[in-house]
């Protein structure tokens, strides 16, 4: 097993990591930038280097993290999400350098990177893929495969643009004559946008569900699933909440699964990582992409199986195989996750920067936080607005639900706006409640956006303190 | 289910219990005495209400409590651990007064009360008791009568005071001399502390484990168990660190499981208890007593089982069926559960009462916190010095111990003492990693104690800042 381990990232992630590490005994370097001092992964960490002056730009420095391993005699690198964790050049240069990559090998990371290639080696692997052409030729030709392709496949069909992603580049088309005037308009567009002009087609799902898988896979040939993830509530391709297991009846649960498990044989898998699927209105799966790290919404499966991910992740690193077999994974509860962001959700989910003037978070049963903030932290401006995430668990999902509420209500977040009431609203909605909702929950449900302001905790903090001293506390005989 | 219901309790248990609560959609009052008024379960309620002056009498005021159930509206009292929990003539009062009192009828809770009564009911049922006698005669009739016990059984013997308890009256005897000797000055000791000099023998186990039984009953006839929890390792009979499982055999915990339900069942138990039993070298095991309340240490069965205890007992005393069967209960992993006090433990555990100057407090994957401690609190000095309770999952005992120690270090807490530096010193003890212990451990290990004072967390937070500031954090340059 290593004995020091860099981790490339920031915030909760970091923290997330630097724990497992610990926890196999091995020490731990952070990495900061000098705006970022303040950070709580610094803290704890077992040591940390500054790599520069930032803000953000160093945490995408391959030279300067690789020389802050090397400076540090770290052995491997945990590169978390975002930032470098996807960047298969990051994972070549860590192997060059004689450090151990956190993550699989880059040639995965290349060919899941790639929408294309990945959507080539599932499909020919046999796992159902979303209907799609090639990249279309130019002029009335790529109009005649376009029509060929609405006739077989139906509306609605997306005209998207090979060098899009993250949601731009793509338009949608409910009938042919809008077809093909989106496949002129896509193309002048992807030219001036991207500087490429090249455009394919693919169906669109009406209202999907999207559900995930999470996989292992070990240097011995192991692969195994640990369930489903509903990450279907997203707000601009963002995931919001995230649920396990998704909601499906067993038999379609048994062969996603084992899809995903395929998938990541299919594409020579390594390490933890994600097989993501669509769902349509009759249970039919098709694959989306795989993403080849840690995500975000790991804890919801860390809570339902008691596996610890980021610990197999560094196991399987080190060379170990898997710690458990497919048979050791069982599945108990319902886990809900929610990011809880310092944002404005009535001003368009606007970041609120400020300092934390208050925090006090809930527990006990069935609560995990996993957060990077602490009180009189200032919240810089050049990161995600993430403060915390909070992963409620239930032995049914109406006692998830029940806790969730309870949660919600009881932490004390004061100095910055959070995403706090907006959830408080869907948690008590009655669609959500009854587990009906798709990637549209929250255009669809744009009511939920009217709350009252809430009075803020700090003021609700100083009166309660305020009352007692005075009186003594007892609402109840005052309403 | 109730709408409303009365906490009759204070610290972590009242925020315990209040969560539950509150998930049920049961509204939760309060209660307080004016020198206790910070308290935070007082915060965490929906209205609370003073009930005294206090310090303490007033939690013990069975009048005032129910007075404030009547007053504020509330259909039920929920007692938690300690103060009135025992208490039978507390729950006939409630009854009484129209309330319902979560936890047994007033019988069981007597009946259970009585070691005598209790080892009674249990051997009528054929549950396995310590050997022991009854109340013995006086003069030679009573030599006898401890002689022929002693052939038959075998030493060490205790003599115990028939009006002692909680380790009072006891003497220990290791062959016959002993054994009259201890009789004559245990009648006589017993006379001056208790104004009764009648004594009867039991046989003494040699470094016995303590196990003990989590057991859930409902009013239509339902018994379940879920499972065992090792808590050997006390301070003069008090619990510091509990486990869940206890680590035996399968057969024995079978055995022990299908026991602690006959118990039940023999003395018509309804809610949650506990079924404690005390085991010998050969893992014989012998009844102890039963527990008529929610345990400090439910907690590792809620997190190996996944199943809310004090959400059974509130559905339970609502007049609901057990939510689940037999086997809808299973068992992952391992839990840990210690209590972090504010006591200085090289100074004999006495408390350190003050000020809670820092309280950062970790988290992450299988850590459960169930405080009643905020920064800024002063630590009454009227009550137990519990400021967390801090729970631990690991898939195997050894990532529950790895997280341990990871979490011990993660702690912050300046302004007072803590017992954290000892169960620091705890988990990295061979005996302890080996699960080599009974309840002789912390008496046979001595030299845990023997550790280096911290330096306090909030100078260590301090210069951490401070060297921030200057520098930028970069300790392994330093070291």
């Amino acid at each position: 097993m290593f004995k020091k381990l860099l981790v490339a990232n920031r915030g909760e992630i970091a923290i997330r990591i630097i724990r497992s590490a610990q926890e196999l005994g091995i020490k731990t370097v952070a990495i900061y930038e000098e705006t970022d001092k303040t950070a709580m992964h610094i803290m704890r960490a077992d040591e940390a280097i500054c790599i520069g002056s930032g803000p953000r730009k160093d945490y995408l420095s391959i030279e300067r993290i690789i020389q802050a391993a090397q400076t540090t005699g770290a052995e491997a690198i945990h590169p978390g999400y975002g930032f470098l964790a996807e960047n298969p050049n990051f994972s070549k240069k860590c192997t060059e350098a004689g450090l151990v990559f956190v993550g699989p090998p880059p040639k995965v990371i290349s060919d899941m990177g790639s929408k294309v290639v990945a959507r080539e080696i599932m499909a020919k692997a046999g796992i159902p893929v979303i209907p799609g052409t090639p990249v279309l030729d130019d002029g009335e030709a790529g109009e005649q495969q376009a029509t060929r392709f609405a006739e077989r496949y139906g509306f609605p069909i997306m005209v998207k643009a090979v060098a899009g992603g993250g949601g731009r580049g793509i338009r949608f088309s409910n009938d042919l004559p809008e077809l093909l005037k989106n496949l002129k308009m896509a193309r002048s567009e992807a030219k001036m946008a991207f500087g490429n002009d090249q455009v394919y087609l693919e169906k669109s799902l009406v209202k999907p569900r999207h559900v995930e898988v999470q996989i292992l896979a070990d240097d011995f040939g192991n692969v195994i699933h640990l369930g489903t993830r509903n990450c279907s509530i997203q707000r601009r391709h963002q995931k919001m909440i995230e649920i396990a297991p998704a909601n499906l009846p067993k038999l379609v649960l048994n062969r996603i699964c084992d899809t995903a498990v395929q998938a990541a044989r299919a594409c020579n898998y390594l390490n933890a990582g994600t097989v993501e699927f669509l769902l349509d209105e009759e249970d039919r799966f098709y694959f989306l992409e795989v993403n080849t790290r840690i995500q975000v919404e790991h804890t919801v499966t860390e809570v339902i199986t008691g596996v610890d991910l980021v610990r197999e992740q560094i196991r399987i690193a080190s060379g170990q195989p898997l710690s458990l077999s497919q048979e050791d994974v069982t599945f108990r509860g319902v886990a809900i996750e929610l990011r809880i962001n310092a944002e404005d959700p009535k001003n368009n989910f606007m970041a609120s920067p400020g300092v934390v003037q208050i925090y006090m978070s809930p527990g006990g049963h069935g609560t995990r936080l996993d957060g990077a903030v602490y009180q009189g932290y200032e919240i810089p401006r050049y990161y995600d607005s993430m403060l915390v995430k909070l992963t409620v668990y239930g032995f049914t999902w109406r006692e998830a639900v029940d806790r969730l509420h309870r949660v919600l209500n009881s932490f004390a977040i004061a100095g910055v706006k959070t995403t706090i009431p907006y959830y408080k609203q869907i948690v008590k909605d009655p669609d959500f409640i009854a587990q009906r909702f798709d990637t549209s929950y929250i255009e669809t449900h744009p009511h939920l956006l009217d709350y009252q302001e809430e009075v803020p905790e700090l003021e609700k903090l100083a009166s309660l303190v305020a009352e007692i001293n005075a009186y003594g506390y007892n609402p109840y005989a005052e309403s």
